[in-house]
């Protein structure tokens, strides 16, 4: 049992609601990556203008002494465990790595706080991380900085019900938060391709967007408090504040997107939604970006308040996607140059599918889509999804990517992917082996203005990357869009904000930094 | 034609959906409040232990002479406008009233600029003002600060309908900023009671929550960008951005809520929401507050995506308005300890009407509820909405009111309401006149744990005041509460910080007031 064309849910809908025809699919099959991808070079070899700040200290055992004292043994990794250690000095893009000999695994604030004291006073930089699944560099190190990982502070710590309220720790993982809350009838207002790792406190410090943006909106909005450890060990926290609190300055604003520059984010309280009774997803097979555009402004006056998710793909990311996934089949039969998934959530299922049915016919009727399927259970729901969730990890799977993550107007969105692929495809360089770049990929979140490019590599060149750079961002400059919608700045993008951000914006963001981390030791080298 | 009771309602659909019964109803006449209320005591004379900062220049003539240098003579009022002037100086609420001879009313961004690189120079102190509906004394001024009115700075800068992006100057007033996202099929994401005189810049400044906070959430979530002056006059500005954007600190989040202390806000960049084409509003009778609740819970499960509104009022709040609307037929037959409002907005009138049936069935059949009226058109709906929008000015129609904003956890909202009458009543301050308490008066947002406590009185007094406080905030503290939900510090709750806020915290915000007006020049005497 499986997928149900839209033809023939429109066809079934004409004499009778309730029958579902399926399609047979076998069970899904997700292939794991296995780990056959080069280690990347050393960030410091391979930016070699960016030097060690001689002024923080060299780690020496007198530090480790002090670690040790304060730590249990499964909260310190060092040079004895070397392969632990080089999984948290590299990113998951396989494109930066660092050269740290600490990993602190704390299990408390209150030991963040010591740590963090101890390093303020002798000038020990560290790189907080959650689930390093970051795509910027952020959450790896540069040279040594001592690796603070969140992983082992994983408690969820209290949901109210009535309220929607939900405390945690930093480190819990994202899935985990879902499936608790999912447990207790609500869900967590984001979501991610890689909820299996990255943490709710990473998330906060990098202001993740994800896949129902459109719906729940900003974490700015939906966090109502936070416990930060300031780079002194000072502890601030307002992680009991109320759905509403105007006492003041909202000081957790600061930290939501600071990527780790002015405090470690140990504890999150988010208002949780309520989880939909009914979901729907239905995936297109579309010929152009302007039919893209027409849909989306068709499904927010139609699905409106059940509209969850607006996704779209170009065809390189869904070529990219079947390779990857190759034991699962396509939901589509044509090939198309775009794909669109749109996913409604709601509490009344006849009402939502009377919705999606009523959409449906009038962008079938309108000839807006080429081919689509729909999902009819929550199976298929989810393979659906994988066929989106899938593209990151696709593109990364031929040896690396180089990836831009850019909000621009809806009308120029797509128009930067293609400039990019005209570019490369100009140099020759795009192709089977030996050509270095194998795909141009773009894909993202329609509602949110927010395209992800991926340059799907078999190695990373200098030649690919001077035809990326600067040209991206002097594209996306030109359009007055912005270089990080949601992925952030970390190293890739640091010395970058100009081209989104004025000169007294930039100098206020250096202000802040310095007057909260007047050492610079927390995550340097990154961000601004 | 007018509304239907709920009980007629369910009969009614029974045996059809399509017929309306309509209950006689005058045509809805609101009694516009005459001026007969004394003119408040000068805040000076009130609080006589606040001394004006000697720090700060006096006004002279050369002052005056750069202001007309500047601006024009329909952008500057003084002391030959004695009337207008006093308008500016007293707050809404009748209870503060400052001194200022200068009034400015820049029509530019650029003019606002000027006007404060030059009183930070000279250190004139400043008030910006925008519709003065602020109910903690946050928007006029203490001693002779200029004040700052936003008033002709009223243009909608830009509309996109695409992404939804409206940007308007500061001083573009509610009600004008809802009527023209109207007129383009969308709406403001934030109403208040005060959208006739309230302003854009007014509502950002004071991270105002107000009556649909439950649907489309906090500022923080929707603003997407902001143009401010700071202190010194520097203008920066991302009203530009993009719905996401995470390129650095996210700077505009400071202002969102700082209430003019470090910043004028001049521009907004907001994101509306799609005008829903299906509203509907019921108002129930009910016996006690427990029952508050449980209605709340089980709307938030059944109405869910299409709950924009849940309201209460008590007993007290509704004579009061029932008093001062008094040509307006109250809805409800019979007398009832509190009162709700329930409103859903959604895409759908059959849909939203089918869950609304269905939710007030089960409401009725477990007798939840004791009485009830739906509205059946727009007019209906507005009129019911006017039982809930009249409260504060019904409560401050008698003389004036003390007005206290708490949030608390669902279970204890009520609580402060029932104890500070007690207290109230036990020292038989309230009654008929001569007795200065006319009533006590709770309601507010259900949905956001957000209790409005308006004591209406026919004077202020030191016995009343002292009854109060410290009183109502030592009851939230012990609750874990906050002392302001939505309206913020103001005058009124300096130096009351510490009932909600950490010393940390309180020491943060006070770094943060230093750093960015060292002169201490914006909104002096307030906040912290």
């Amino acid at each position: 049992c499986g997928l149900i064309s839209v033809k023939e849910w429109l066809q079934i809908l004409s004499w009778s609601m309730t029958y579902w025809r399926c399609k047979g699919l076998k069970t899904a099959y997700i292939r794991i990556m296995t780990a056959a991808h080069p280690v990347a070079q050393l960030t410091a070899e391979a930016y070699p203008k960016v030097k060690r700040n001689p002024n923080f200290k060299v780690l020496d055992s007198e530090d480790l002494a002090y670690f040790r004292s304060i730590l249990s043994n499964d909260e310190i990794l060092n040079s004895q465990a070397p392969e632990e250690l080089a999984s948290f000095n590299q990113d998951w893009m396989k494109k930066y790595r660092g050269q740290s000999n600490l990993i602190l695994l704390p299990n408390s604030t209150d030991k963040v706080s010591k740590i963090m004291k101890y390093c303020n006073d002798k000038k020990l930089a560290v790189v907080p991380q959650g689930g390093n699944t970051d795509l910027v560099g952020a959450s790896v190190p540069v040279f040594d900085e001592i690796v603070l990982s969140l992983r082992n502070m994983n408690k969820v710590r209290d949901f109210d019900p009535v309220s929607g309220t939900f405390k945690c720790d930093a480190g819990v993982v994202m899935r985990d938060a879902h499936q608790f809350l999912h447990d207790h009838d609500h869900i967590f207002p984001l979501d991610l391709p890689s909820r299996n790792n990255c943490q709710v406190g990473g998330v906060v410090s990098t202001n993740a967007g994800g896949l129902n943006f459109l719906r729940y909106g900003s974490l700015h909005g939906n966090v109502l408090g936070l416990e930060v450890v300031l780079p002194n060990g000072e502890i601030i926290s307002n992680i009991n504040a109320l759905r509403k609190d105007n006492t003041g300055y909202d000081l957790k604003q600061l930290f939501i997107g600071a990527e780790g520059t002015i405090g470690v984010v140990t504890g999150v309280s988010i208002v949780a939604a309520a989880k939909p009774k009914a979901l729907n997803a239905v995936f297109f097979g579309i010929e152009n970006f302007d039919t893209v555009q027409k849909l989306f402004v068709k499904a927010k006056s139609e699905l409106s308040e059940i509209l969850s998710a607006f996704e779209f793909m170009d065809r390189g990311s869904i070529e990219c996607t079947i390779e990857y996934l190759k034991d699962l089949p396509f939901p589509l039969e044509n090939q198309h140059n775009f794909y669109v998934l749109i996913e409604t959530s709601g509490s009344n299922k006849r009402h939502d599918d009377e919705k999606l049915t009523a959409f449906l016919k009038d962008t079938t009727d309108s000839k807006l889509i080429s081919e689509g399927m729909m999902a009819k259970d929550k199976a298929d729901f989810d393979r659906l999804w994988t066929w989106r969730k899938s593209v990151p990890t696709a593109c990364n799977s031929y040896g690396g990517m180089y990836k831009y993550d850019m909000s621009l107007q809806l009308k120029d969105l797509y128009s930067v992917s293609a400039a990019v692929t005209e570019r490369l495809n100009a140099a020759g360089l795009i192709g089977d082996a030996p050509k270095p770049v194998v795909k141009s990929c773009g894909y993202g979140h329609v509602g949110d203005g927010n395209i992800h490019l991926n340059i799907a590599v078999r190695e990373f060149t200098k030649q690919i990357e001077d035809l990326l750079e600067p040209f991206v961002y002097e594209y996306i400059a030109s359009k007055k869009g912005s270089i990080s919608a949601e992925h952030g700045i970390g190293f890739h993008k640091k010395g970058k904000l100009h081209y989104t951000r004025s000169d007294i914006e930039i100098r206020f963001m250096k202000d802040i930094k310095n007057h909260y981390d007047p050492n610079g030791i927390l995550n340097p080298y990154k961000y601004i």
